[in-house]
């Protein structure tokens, strides 16, 4: 059986701005030089990180509680969700004064709970999945006339994600691409029902992670697709089923869809760190990962990327840029395998000083079992100034160890 | 005998906005509303890392580079600098269409050579400090009639950065208070001049960091310092001698003067990087340093920190984030000491991951000499959700282990 929903038009996305305008602020659009260079066109960054919760999700959440009726207030919202539309729920509801119960599973990372409950909302844990969540939400709101609010199937959020279409637009009339993330699909899918109306020959490309692409193959096969895993670390994007709403509403009006995998979107969240001084999430990143494969076709258009949002853990952030300095070249792991005389490890750090890398660890085990008794193992990893430089200190670490193993 | 300057002038930071608006586009100005509860104030952040190159520098060296004749021009520019300015003349440089020379001292950071030479300048490596590197760039300038570009002891480079002031009074005409970094002192002496004309009711804070505090000592003490030796990671505002023209700006336009140590200004690089997604370097950051010590007069005011620059290498960030993690009880390492019997470490890692905690870290070792025969080391890296979840996990390991060393 086909459910309908009535559609969200250009008017209510333009009721949604107007009424969001006294408490969402629009997020800058800024041009990044660097990566116009890089990439051979004009790119923007739409900073959706920088709104006060750190993501779009502010937009829908807020305009969804503002249309409650009085009656619909005083019973309060609730609203199932780990990440950034939680904190937008909570948000949105001290802002307008309305209770909010957030439900989210047992084993919701506990800075996210927290982040939760600094913002006045009300979080009780649930279930063992964010689908056990999801049901216990659902049979308290039956219970306790609380109002549903879903992150994504929901008419009103979906018109308060559309709002960045139209602020968009105003900062840049003439944008020839929009290169956005999909998770539930309601950034995208209002952006898309702006830009039909508005500006249809504007490009709209959508981005799944290569391990959550239940949206992508739908379009790409026509009909709704679920995943049985999902499995990346961009959790905003990780939703293992098509919304039946959003893909109706994208599957007509979204150009293209395309897939990142995470080592993709993990160096887009360095090079964004690294060359626009900005924090973004795994979600937030993956547009510029998608717009690197793209970059023939993009060539001297304006094409803006959706940083939907920042909220990416600093824990996670911290094994990035380890990773991506390996893999840039400018960190160098290897086991070294030298002589046990006297003086040995003096010599080898002293040779690594005079190639003016640094020693960032090194695990001298003199009980290693696996070296004969006259020789020892130094784990090293080391930081150089790029990959001719750590070219060179391999070849001179070659020449003066027993044996060299590069780790990555 | 005193030398004295023509006065930069409102009217020259006018013509400086007005020369600019082609090149450089404003820099945004964001209300950020977790520091503003964090703080009891209306915290706005002026982005002045988001510029093409991440600091204002590009302002004045802009500025005064596009004043140049034409036969200045046919000459070139030259400059001596390992950062944000050198980036700056460079990005001009190549704007306008002008030969631009830059000298680093030969220990100068491979990162920021290729930076600067990513930027179309020629760099030379001359001299062993940056004292020797400046002598070799006047030299060159003398002999070579390419015209130098000073980082701040210049008049047009004063004018450039004063067009952050103007531009943060069309954005927020009733500021109260303006917190930002001094080096040389070009942006905050620009600053001042076109508050002290246009609204001398805001505060004017400076800021140094406490390793390199020269021109607080000067405005202190009421005349010219000079600081032996600068120790701080802030590179962009390691400063050891005050400038004689900004500190005739300043000692009678700036209200106050505040210090922050490189603990205080790591912990602030920290809080943008999660609180408001943005990255800023050492002297970036050292604003909310100090408007975290100056939180009870702000109190309830309008305060911009000025967010001067974002260029910091990730490895340091990287060292940052690992350390603020630690500070605040979201990594724990510590030395246990465990029996040598079979089954002890597994025992170890199993009570480890019950507790809720990942490691990152485990270094076994049973070849240790200060234990004893029967007994082993484990140096643990420990993830936590937070301090609360840090203080259960150490002791539930102190009940298991035989020792427990909490390094940090």
């Amino acid at each position: 059986m086909k459910k309908s929903f009535p559609n969200v038009t250009l008017a209510d996305i333009q009721q949604a701005r107007q009424a969001l305008a006294q408490h969402v602020a629009p997020s800058p659009l800024l041009l990044n030089t660097w990566l116009s260079e890089a990439l051979g066109c004009q790119l923007y960054l739409k900073l959706e990180n920088m709104h006060p919760i750190g993501s779009f999700k502010i937009r829908g959440a807020t305009y969804r509680i503002s249309r409650l009726s009085a009656a619909e207030r005083r019973k309060g919202v609730i609203t199932s969700s780990a990440g950034n539309h939680a904190q937008g729920v909570a948000w949105a509801s001290r802002k307008l004064g309305v209770s909010a119960l957030i439900v989210m599973p047992k084993g919701a990372p506990l800075m996210k709970i927290q982040n939760t409950r600094a913002l006045g909302a009300e979080v009780i844990l649930e279930g063992e999945t964010f689908d056990e969540a999801f049901q216990a939400a659902q049979k308290i709101a039956r219970k306790t006339g609380r109002i549903f609010v879903h992150a994504f199937e929901d008419h009103d959020v979906i018109a308060g994600q559309g709002t960045t279409g139209l602020e968009l637009l105003e900062q840049l009339p003439d944008v020839d691409a929009i290169i956005g993330p999909i998770g539930g699909g309601g950034l995208m899918g209002g952006i898309s029902i702006v830009m039909r109306e508005l500006r249809p020959q504007t490009r709209l490309i959508g981005c799944q992670a290569s391990g959550a692409p239940a949206m992508m193959r739908s379009i790409r096969g026509g009909k709704l697709a679920v995943v049985d895993r999902v499995e990346t670390f961009a959790d905003g994007i990780a939703v293992k089923k098509a919304s039946p709403r959003l893909f109706g509403i994208l599957k007509s009006r979204l150009h293209e869809c395309h897939e990142a995998d995470d080592e993709a979107i993990a160096a887009a969240v360095l090079t964004l760190l690294e060359k626009a001084k900005v924090v973004a999430e795994g979600a937030g990143a993956l547009p510029l990962a998608v717009a690197e494969r793209l970059k023939t076709r993009l060539k001297g258009k304006k094409v803006v990327l959706l940083i939907s949002g920042g909220n990416i853990d600093v824990n996670v952030l911290s094994r990035i840029i380890d990773r991506g300095l390996i893999r840039a070249g400018r960190r160098v792991r290897a086991n070294v395998l030298i002589s046990d005389r006297p003086g040995s490890l003096a010599r080898l750090t002293d040779l690594i000083a005079r190639q003016g890398a640094s020693i960032l660890q090194a695990i001298h085990d003199r009980g290693e079992p696996s070296t004969t008794i006259d020789q020892t193992d130094v784990a090293l990893t080391l930081e150089t100034r790029g990959p001719e430089h750590s070219k060179a200190l391999i070849q001179a670490l070659r020449k003066h160890v027993l044996r060299l193993d590069i780790l990555s």
